[in-house]
């Protein structure tokens, strides 16, 4: 499903075949490209993961679903205006099962942002431990595992911390598990963080041997923690059969490790990014730590947020059927991507990407040494990208050739110009670096 | 302004005249009515300081205020639908310089809750330490000072992070200066709660000049924090002139210690509680400093919200003309309150109690060693109270004689009811006491 073996073999045979006269020339023309596109002036964003606006107007009817003559009573008698709940509304819980594959019992309503919850949960960890152990914070030092390429605030978040941060190849299935089993021997790795579906950004859905055997593994932390952010649980393009990662607490549960994993799903990509509704689960065991600690921080959150996603979204059908609308607008991206890089670049043997079916991004990766010259040029050409080196902790590629392409922003139209001239930048960063120009 | 220096002295005059006769007398007496209270079964609440249905009712027009037609749209620029703008839109920031009397430019919104930006904060410091000084957890002991009767969330609160919490009494003036200043010259003392205006529970506002001794005095410690929770800014019941507690930031700056306080508000009373805007400020180096933190834990705070709350109250002018409006359904409750106290142990010479001109709570204070079996009294009878020492930390008061009477929430009929109920627990605990029947 999705991940870097989907792309091209990057073995360059085109440009490689070039005598160093034809590589000029090819250089030539390439800078007249990027010259006359950087004359348009454009400005155009590929740099983050943000639904478009039209992805938002398909919300909007949200925000009338909650009017000031709508029942504000909750189905177990809270009233939504005033305190309480801190666990979260039953129906706000129930509908998060849909993302979350656990039950609503176990699930906790955390706001609004599900990296927020991430950040709580480890600065719980942090500063309490977990599971009786000591709180990470009287540690010498806490490692993470980090799969790379992966989600740069993630790898930001791990490090404010104090962690130092292991990154972990990612395969077509997964993390390198081989590798991720001999790093947890460690009794100093606390922890890895995983987006299993649709993976930001190489588009892997961890396959369910890689899963099993997260679960099963022994860790020789007994408060090891598999932090698994399912933020494209559902966000399908629709073009291929859909994803459905195996269920990481199932997996715990099944292997004795039920404490090991915290499950974290939002609706930011679904309804509105910072106004959704986000939530965890865990284990019941899990979850009552987590709310022993929140009793503390909080009397509840947002509940008028809760009825407004539930009156909207309804259930799990509903929320397929806005996931279907959502796909029709992000899906041509995605294919407008494929079509601009393959006409472009599908013969030079230069690049590979992946082609995912589901979540936000295409995964890039250049000849080495490349990544962060096309960032450059394509900013002078008025193309905003995430910055090359950003897919590895601490913003560090140590092969320059990573890139994060994510198409959902901009319009059809915009995309394809931002496209065009980046697969300009990739051919005259790479003519570059063949003829030592830099 | 306010304080537990309105309530009577407590010379138990009428009770303490009585023979031992008389006493059974009134005992027999007070226990039929308490009889005949218990038998109607009623099922009245006085323990939170939740706001009303009603209320609730007058903040409705809100949740049409933002619907799919509005202009989403902040003035920045800012799609208030999509991710973005950690610090908050610029016209909330806006709106809460009423509440916190800041500059906007040093105001940060943090969510939904105040209570959660001040767990947040001390987190921040537990882990991270703050104005380059040493992390807190790294410290063998941290001692938080409390002024008592408090808010019982905020000593728990310190407590969950292991501090050491120090009572200081409160005084007509606010918190007993002299004796904060002696304590302040432990360095393992790193800062104070502070609920400046129309305190919880005594309704107390701080005079100028314990504000500025808050600001002056000298603390061993370099990184000692005032927590300004002023949960009441703008909370008057409007039956005497409003306070308005002096500006501790302005303090702070004048006496050179600019970055000793971190100030607190929300709409949680104003609006709906858990679902209103939250907002700190500080110092530009303490809002920067916390936004340095705040980056790796969100991309932004619910930015419709935010709207929401600007489209329905608008400005300081708005704000003002709403506290008008629940006012007067809130003063009505407190005035029945001193009414029916006054009518029922006004002469017996066996309590005192507050008499504020805003915020939520009226403190009361029996003879020693009452309150705990009057909170149970009044539980058997049907009203459920704050729990007996909850005003102070630990929930432990040494003289078990505070008690926290929150007269918001119930219809001014079960008020009534509530308040009848309490004055004869207090009889009659107080004459199992004199009898020594306990």
């Amino acid at each position: 499903q999705g991940g870097i073996c989907k792309g091209k073999e990057a073995t360059m045979t085109a440009y490689r075949g070039m005598s160093r006269d034809e590589l000029q020339v090819e250089y030539l023309a390439r800078k007249r490209d990027f010259d006359t596109w950087k004359a348009k002036g454009l400005k155009l964003n590929m740099a983050r993961g943000k639904p478009s606006p039209e992805q938002l107007a398909l919300s909007l009817p949200m925000l009338d679903a909650l009017g000031s003559d709508a029942d504000l009573i909750a189905e177990d008698g809270t009233d939504a205006r005033n305190y309480g709940c801190l666990q979260g509304l039953p129906e706000a819980r129930r509908l998060m099962t849909a993302l979350l594959d656990s039950p609503a019992e176990n699930i906790v309503i955390t706001g609004e942002s599900s990296l927020n919850a991430e950040y709580d949960t480890l600065a719980r960890y942090m500063l309490f431990g977990t599971d009786g152990c000591e709180p990470w914070s009287s540690l010498s030092q806490v490692k993470w595992l980090c799969p790379v390429p992966g989600y740069d605030r993630h790898f930001a978040m791990a490090a404010a911390f104090g962690m130092k941060l292991i990154p972990v190849e990612m395969t077509p299935e997964g993390p390198d598990m081989d590798r991720v089993e001999k790093l947890v021997a460690d009794p100093a790795v606390k922890g890895i963080w995983c987006v299993p579906q649709y993976a930001n950004p190489d588009g892997c859905t961890y396959s369910a041997e890689v899963v099993r055997r997260l679960a099963t593994m022994t860790c020789a932390a007994p408060d090891f923690r598999i932090l698994w952010d399912n933020a494209y649980a559902v966000h399908h393009l629709y073009t291929a059969p859909a994803a459905h990662v195996a269920d990481i607490g199932a997996a715990c549960e099944a292997a004795g490790n039920p404490r090991r994993y915290v499950k974290f799903a939002s609706t930011s990509k679904i309804t509105f990014p910072g106004a959704g509704l986000a939530a965890l689960s865990g284990s019941a065991e899990t979850a009552a730590e987590i709310l022993g600690h929140m009793k503390y921080q909080t009397i509840g959150h947002d509940k008028l947020n809760q009825l407004r996603h539930v009156a909207f979204l309804k259930d799990a059908e509903g929320l397929t059927a806005h996931m279907h609308r959502l796909a029709g607008l992000i899906a041509p991206k995605f294919a407008c991507v494929q079509e601009v890089l393959e006409a472009g670049l599908g013969d030079t043997g230069i690049a590979t990407w992946t082609d995912p079916v589901g979540g936000y991004f295409v995964f890039f990766r250049s000849e080495p040494g490349c990544a962060k010259r096309i960032v450059e040029l394509a900013g002078e050409a008025g193309v905003t990208l995430t910055p090359a080196g950003s897919t590895w902790p601490h913003g560090i590629d140590p092969h320059d050739a990573d890139i994060r392409i994510a198409p959902t922003y901009p319009s059809l139209e915009e995309l394809r110009d931002a496209l065009e001239i980046f697969v300009v930048c990739v051919k005259l960063a790479t003519c570059e670096k063949l003829l030592q120009l830099r």
